[in-house]
């Protein structure tokens, strides 16, 4: 099987960068789907994985926001992830795990492992507990053509509390990048991209230019564009020139695509489908222009 | 209702400091069990629960070994939780969780919330994406009376990558228990101890001395105590003088306690029955002879 770094390059390369949050905040669940529960969860993240097909190259469905209905959350959450894999769409798995030792490999085998029953193609891990808990991850991301997204620096004001911290007057999150380069080389791909990536949030353009010195081939998740407030030209400002514009990783964007103000108070199914279609297609649109103007 | 603080160090003046680890490792439940499964795991854990009954305030149920099932293992862990809170005990869930935002909310909701399927008293939770992102958590824990378990200094050989890091002359984990203070405030008991814990790996003295300085009123969670390799006296390091003997939170151990080799072979549940209760009473019994020689 072709790695994972060379399946998402090849597939942004054809469709664009955007990488669409499946976030079902019990909020903003349109009535359409039903009242908020697991079960509307499901349906409205599958309804969004419709929506993605042939318009992004990936889907971030979020654990958090499926988990606060427990198990039938998470029965809704591999729902989603099937479907979106049926689609033949690439799935990062947003769920942030981590910890040590041999437990690790509970969550790495629960995720990346042959017999997963949430399948994803990468999961995104917290780096905390130091370099030998991602191992877990990493070797089933060898085996089985998989990614692990590390969090290096997030997009919210409290990263500021640890991750900006100066180490030997450089920030912490540049430390963590920094050691995870012998992951980076195991996962690397024949594009020369690897399916190690990091969390490298859209809250500046030197913080972006930093960790791609840190990171020179590990693609990176951008989150922040949109609701988040960046644009795309922060949100691409660790991108590099490839075949077809910038490239080095996937930007997402949740609520602005999947949750327009045009789909929320849709009448039917097929307004909310054109209306969530038409804000990916906006949103990829964008990316993809500002790939091609500062190529 | 009683604070989680005060809850959880009444019952340990009660029994004893040990917190018993739910660890269901796929090749370490017993045959007695079956083949390991979610279903295995889960008979296993409630199994386990029966035997902490009147010998341990607390357990720590694992979530990465239950979530290697999916939502199945989510379904054991929830009726693990269940029996456990059943039982009267006080549970930890172990599932190290945090992410930005109101994305956090879906954890803290899922785990701490009026109507989580995985009924739990505390929940584990990673510190890396900032102080905010705890926010969460520690609203819930006020508004029910739960407790919030906040990874400083874990106790693998990770932990010296980024945790131990020196900033501004100190280690990071010193910083995140610092940066706690006013949390630690909110979630006070009347026993003066908080319920925001802190986990402090019993790596060594020194640095539970350093941790305590930092959180003096903070619950500690101190892993590593029995297979991971400290001595009952490194393991309350951090502890201080008490109306009971040494207190200052609880010391967990998993593996030694809840499948010690007599019961790895039992021919059938009295037998296992017994040999669990036997460990977990003997662990209980040196912590417990360890607090008031040191008092």
């Amino acid at each position: 099987m072709t790695g994972f770094a060379d399946r998402l390059v090849a597939a942004t390369r054809k469709l664009g960068p955007l990488c669409v949050g499946i976030d079902p905040h019990p909020s903003m669940i349109p009535e359409l789907f039903g009242p908020p529960t697991a079960r509307s969860a499901g349906e409205w993240g599958r309804a969004v994985i419709d929506a993605c097909v042939g318009r992004a190259a990936a889907v971030k469905p979020q654990a958090a926001l499926f988990e606060r209905w427990g198990s039938r959350g998470m029965i809704a959450l591999e729902e989603v992830c099937a479907a979106a894999k049926d689609a033949g769409l690439i799935v990062i798995l947003d769920a942030k795990r981590g910890d040590i030792g041999t437990t690790a490999d509970g969550y790495a085998e629960g995720y990346l492992g042959l017999h997963s029953s949430c399948p994803c193609d990468a999961i995104t891990v917290n780096p905390y507990m130091g370099i030998e808990t991602l191992e877990p991850f990493v070797s089933l991301a060898e085996k089985y053509s998989k990614g692990v997204v590390v969090l290096a620096r997030t997009s919210n004001p409290g990263s500021k509390d640890f991750q900006a911290k100066l180490i030997d007057g450089e920030p912490l999150y540049v430390h963590v990048a920094r050691a995870l380069a012998p992951m980076i080389k195991r996962l690397k791909g024949e594009s020369g991209w690897s399916g190690l990536m990091l969390v490298a949030g859209a809250t500046g353009p030197e913080d972006a230019e930093r960790l791609r010195a840190a990171a020179e081939d590990a693609l990176f998740l951008v989150p922040g564009y949109g609701a988040q407030g960046a644009g795309p030209s922060d949100a691409m400002a660790s991108f590099v020139k490839g075949p077809a514009g910038l490239e080095g990783g996937v930007i997402s964007a949740s609520r602005s695509v999947s949750m327009p103000d045009a789909a929320k108070n849709a009448r039917d199914g097929e307004a909310w489908y054109l209306a969530v279609s038409r804000a990916i297609e906006a949103a990829q649109a964008e990316l993809v222009a500002a790939a091609r103007a500062r190529d």
